[in-house]
């Protein structure tokens, strides 16, 4: 079995599902703080879908730490499909939320000037939520990335 | 070496090319025919993103279509690294492309009635063009995936 960084049931993985959480918790609590984002429907897609992430992250975060702690070998090639199709999922729907927000942020900072002529709009903090989408999004590809590698190599 | 459908040097993956140079080409013409596009930060990013998609499907898909007409073999680590390179870069950015352009067509149509309150801009052309660069994202994705599956079982 390929002892690859980051691989299901190791400290690398347990380390990325973590982070996953993290930016995927630190964007939904920016952007539920930013009054009126429920105006716009990129920014409550984004918030579902960092909320799937942020389970699912949190779900193979726990499988981790067991596997971890009782030495269990999560690498059979049924429990990897499953992993596999869920982290694809989750990261191409986060990516799809982080570019579609990210659009719209650069829309209202330079082409409409949202941001300048509606000094109430939260746009500091839409930018800071599309942001902690990416880094969770690139975490997240990272995971996927890893277990496709593994399932091809099974 | 692996028969899978969809392979650098087979009919399957030269037909994944045209068709992703197709609709990367019919997303630019729909789009560069809409007026005032150029005002829009994601649309001349699309516009960017398809032209290189189709160039890089051209230059693949030539190199298939030697392949198949002189029977070479074209699996072979390097020059399947290289495409795995060139084509996730690709999909991604034109992944990107679209979610961007597709967040800011439902803005304009549901969130901030641009298209209603101004019947000049040409939101029916930006639809088109985001839904062709949709089903180039999804051909590309699958290059993609197929080559990457056959480097890790390389």
């Amino acid at each position: 079995m390929t002892k690859l960084t980051g691989r299901p049931g190791s400290l690398g993985g347990l380390a990325l599902r973590a982070g996953q959480f993290v930016f995927a918790a630190a964007c939904m609590c920016v952007m539920a703080s930013a009054p009126g984002f429920t105006n716009y429907t990129a920014f409550c897609y984004l918030i579902a879908s960092m909320g799937l992430q942020a389970l699912w992250s949190l779900g193979l975060g726990c499988l981790d730490c067991y596997a971890l702690v009782l030495k269990r070998d999560l690498q059979q090639a049924f429990l990897m499909s499953l992993f596999v199709v869920g982290d694809w999922v989750t990261a191409i729907l986060s990516f799809a939320a982080a570019c579609s927000a990210g659009g719209i942020v650069v829309l209202f900072e330079r082409d409409v000037y949202f941001c300048r002529k509606d000094p109430q709009l939260p746009c500091g903090r839409f930018e800071v939520a599309t942001a902690f989408a990416f880094l969770c999004c690139a975490l997240s590809t990272a995971s996927a990335l890893v277990i496709f590698w593994l399932l091809a190599a099974l």
